[in-house]
């Protein structure tokens, strides 16, 4: 079994050592840059990489796609030319309907790792950051079944829990548990008032910020290419946040009870 | 030493814990539920815990109050009438500015440790709850340079560091760094989409989300005791929102990424 990896960041390059360690693969590496090929040999993240995109992608069974967003389409495109007729093409970006959208491919089939973390780059790479994750899979009408059995397959064999769902569904939940998050992450760090010293903030602080400001570049591209659910979902919580100050204003306990309690039984059924 | 303890939930019991093991004190507790006095004692939160709240109080040296921010400036006012001339009373509320207008007396002073859990009661009470946490001292005018000394020296003892500031400062603060976050937890998942399937979320998700519904009756109460430093903090959070809504609909890629950067540079600050 030979595995393509393009793109040799945090999740490519877990992915590598995943697909080595626990698939018993053969990993081939590429990324644009050049320092990052000699770095996830050095990981043990991949067995080779030197060479041309093309080389990588023609003699593999599969490729994963482990850029950012924005440069997927084009990427996917690229990669689908040189890839064998007989091989599946997959990806790991945070957003699916643009992609899917674009790409019309029997080879192909979007995916999405729930995994990560607020660092960059191959250095926090890891073998077990799909354990147990949750990896969706976005099949598009010219998705063959073969495609999408394969990819599912692979999956299951990184220790992920695979799971179908439609392009555009996937985007609006995006949105809501990861995106809005992010965006929410960022407000709070960026309200904190302007002292001198040290700031003196408690647990639900950290972990509430924990993502604050993670890697602009990446989620810049990720906020753009999921603008009108992101927009949307950002509405919404506009919506409540009035709603909660007119709560306040009114000095209405019952009322910031009840939004409390449903907030309670919104995250028991989130919650494991 | 004797302590007294007036409110056995998670903090109050917590509080009982360390001041028994890090301090040597005896520590007698009360509550207003009398299911919680053999619960502390069973914990061995409590030395003692049985009669009236003057009994408790009367003889102590130290008496901090554990009970819900709305209580606190009544039971303030019976605690400092029962107890002794030579004794010391501060609390552990999560909002200062009314509860130190209310109290002017020179054997108090407001207290707030940063410290918690989600879990509610004293079965989740630790005795390392305050180990390395910063704890808020907010004297008032009445306050007397004595007491002051005598809490934050029972404050290091409890193993945590004591940090003054004017009551409405910290109120501010708090805005920022601990209510906002609770309602923006709450809203998060108040946004979630109604399915029937479980619903898959990612570790930004689950950390930022941690604390929504936490004791919807004792939340309501500091948000209503701290409206106006919130309703002020959610007013700016909004303003931010909005300002992202637009930078996604004009696909303004520089925008979102100084919002990120920013968001980073302000991280950085509160990072340890």
């Amino acid at each position: 079994m030979r595995i393509a990896v393009v793109g040799l960041g945090l999740i490519g390059a877990s992915l590598g050592l995943a697909a080595r360690e626990h698939l018993g693969a053969h990993v081939c590496g590429w990324d644009s840059d050049p320092e990052a090929v000699p770095a996830a040999l050095a990981l043990g993240a991949i067995d080779s990489g030197a060479g041309p995109l093309a080389g990588a992608v023609a003699t593999a069974d599969a490729v994963f796609l482990a850029a950012p967003v924005g440069a997927l389409p084009e990427l996917a495109a690229t990669v689908l030319a040189q890839a064998a007729p007989g091989s599946v093409i997959s990806d790991v970006g945070s957003t699916k309907r643009s992609l899917c959208e674009a790409v019309s491919d029997p080879r192909f089939v979007g995916g999405h790792p729930l995994a990560g973390a607020e660092s960059r780059g191959s250095a926090g790479a890891r073998g077990d950051m799909f354990t147990g994750a949750t990896w969706y899979l976005t099949p598009g009408p010219a998705t063959a079944p073969a495609t999408l059995a394969t990819v599912r397959a692979l999956v299951e064999g990184l220790g992920a829990r695979p799971l179908t769902i439609d392009p555009a569904l996937h985007d609006r939940l995006m949105a809501s548990v990861s995106h809005l998050p992010h965006v929410f992450a960022n407000v709070l760090v960026n309200g904190l008032p302007a002292t001198d010293s040290e700031l003196a903030v408690g647990p639900s602080f950290r972990d509430g910020t924990r993502v604050a400001g993670a890697n602009s570049e990446l989620w810049s591209d990720i906020f753009l290419d999921n603008r009108v659910a992101l927009d949307a979902a950002i509405a919404e919580a506009i919506s409540e946040l009035t709603e909660v100050r007119s709560l306040l204003q009114r000095g209405d306990r019952d009322g910031l009870r009840r939004f409390s309690d449903r907030a309670a039984a919104a995250r028991a059924r989130i919650s494991r």
